[in-house]
């Protein structure tokens, strides 16, 4: 593509001439090489502090920062690690590891953007995220990266595709999350505690599906062969929706339910309890993910507690995989889940 | 700045080649130019169906997608609108506010990312964003820019910096998003309702201190010349600190109490039930955001809510200051609140 030089767009105003490293050349009496060198931190080249610290100075007095783009088609690729985001709420537990995450991956000197992927299928989304030329890319399921999008992002330049899911995407590296693992614990859990006719309450908002799926599967895998049954139960979040299923409560012939999340837990054991109906007496009622707000309540949410790796263990793999991207693939699981038992089960 | 042909890092492998526009153009039996006219959406030059089709396809056939940063440095800007994200989890308030922005930035065009900015301060983080060189950087708070910072985006090509804040910032688009109407509509509430000493808890945590400190301030005001006691409230988030404060609760002398937020505010109603107080009969609990554990606590805990105008219309300003950077600044408020009272006050 031939370079033509900036121009306006056409029909708005003139932008302001943005400095360049010529100008910081041309203030701090030295080439633009050295510029280049000095604030792209080269080490391989020998500069003095005194003509360093007049190109920073020049720099800053411009108000000169380079520009990723072009430090990005010189060297062929950039430092950007793209994290797509999903379009629910992240919970406090990802929330805490997406931001360890950023910041190891900071220290590492990588630049880190989200990018809001909600809505796009595999391939758009991986073409879209493509376009800002990452050098990686980490999913954490937001989408359903296809073996044809992870071709697309290293066709485009990224050296690491990272996947965190329950299935493995060809060509990326794919770590298991295996959320049914949680739907295990929770299945083990009721059954060992003699429960034999367990509701599965799925939200029927669309986003989590990418893990509530997995989780029922894992609590239908837990109790299979003991003789108990589940019952997968559809609730949309709200107090209606949960005083509804609370009232045909009795029909269902349920002693226990695993709800998705605390929070659907939480929302289905106050209707019940307003009900009138005993938790744990009448029915057992367990969320996932060990929420204060299951704490809070009485009888105390029991729950499946899940914790992620510490987010500097997925930013050291980045790294390395960046650097060698034909390495064999690690396949550690990143997170682990055991039940919690409190009052209500 | 010279162009060089990429070439990789010293130290790694050499990157799979990367398929360009002349890839395209050769494969689609067309010039480079069509290619970019085709693939840009570039309506000024008409160009045949079968034409853009056969481009088309060659370019998926290759696993072509345009560079977005060789198409800012061609055009002088991109596409970029930078969101700077808090290190603190947003509340599901911000969390659908966010979603319908970004919803709203791609159905015009733009190019979203989230750049996690915690631990930077306003001029670390200019410079930090200008680097990806965002043609609009829209500003919730994260971190405290300043006029300096606001140089340094538009030095860089920016052409809206906007900031959503209490404090209107030099250089930037300043809408109010005054939290201590948030504390004001609480302590009218609590005062009106006959209370007179009000305790206000502000989180230990760090990251809420633009939020919290506001809201103490509008309380204060709230209360000035009607004879009520404002009393400022440390609490960390966890049950042990709830229950410790519980405890001393009485030596308090303490009529009401307005938290933070829902999540503070339902963590001390436990903790003072458990302790065998009566709310609101002893202690009247406030909270804010209208979070759904505040609806799923008994006594229902009365709150603030909190409404943020639709996305849509920060996306149309984002735009509208993009085409026209030197318009007469808009200063809306985009957040409305208002007390609601349930069974805890």
């Amino acid at each position: 593509m031939t370079q033509t030089p900036p121009r306006p767009a056409a029909g708005s105003p003139a932008p302001r001439p943005v400095p360049t490293s010529t100008d910081v050349a041309r203030l701090a009496g030295v080439s633009r090489a050295t510029v280049s060198y000095v604030l792209n931190n080269t080490s391989a080249v020998r500069i003095s502090e005194p003509t360093r610290r007049r190109v920073r100075e020049a720099a800053e007095e411009l108000g000169y920062v380079p520009h990723a783009a072009a430090r990005s088609l010189r060297a062929g690729r950039t430092r950007i690690v793209l994290l797509p985001t999903a379009h629910v709420p992240v919970g406090p537990l990802y929330g805490h590891f997406l931001n360890e995450l950023q910041w190891a991956l900071r220290r590492l000197d990588y630049t880190v953007v989200q990018y809001a992927s909600m809505g796009l299928d595999g391939d758009e989304a991986a073409r879209a995220w493509a376009e800002l030329r990452p050098v990686a890319v980490v999913s954490f399921g937001a989408v359903e990266l296809t073996p044809q999008g992870v071709d697309v992002l290293k066709r485009s330049g990224a050296q690491a595709v990272i996947t965190l899911g329950p299935q493995p995407v060809e060509g990326a590296h794919s770590l298991p999350v295996d959320q049914r693992r949680v739907g295990r614990c929770a299945g083990v859990h009721l059954v060992e505690r003699g429960y034999r006719r367990i509701g599965v309450v799925l939200p029927e908002e669309p986003g989590p599906e990418l893990f509530s799926g997995p989780r029922l599967e894992g609590v239908r895998h837990a109790v299979a062969g003991t003789g108990a049954d589940v019952v997968p139960l559809p609730l949309a979040r709200t107090e209606e929706a949960a005083g509804a299923l609370a009232a045909r409560w009795p029909g269902l012939g349920l002693d226990a339910v695993f709800a998705y999340d605390d929070e659907y837990a939480v929302l289905l054991l106050r209707a019940l309890l307003d009900a009138g109906a005993s938790v744990p007496g009448d029915t057992a009622v367990m969320g996932a993910g060990d929420l204060l707000l299951g704490r809070l309540m009485r009888p105390r949410l029991s729950t499946v507690r899940i914790d992620m790796e510490a987010g500097q263990h997925l930013a050291e793999l980045v790294d390395r995989v960046v650097a060698d991207p034909d390495r064999t693939p690690e396949n550690r699981d990143l997170m682990a889940a055991r039940a919690i038992h409190r009052e209500s089960t």
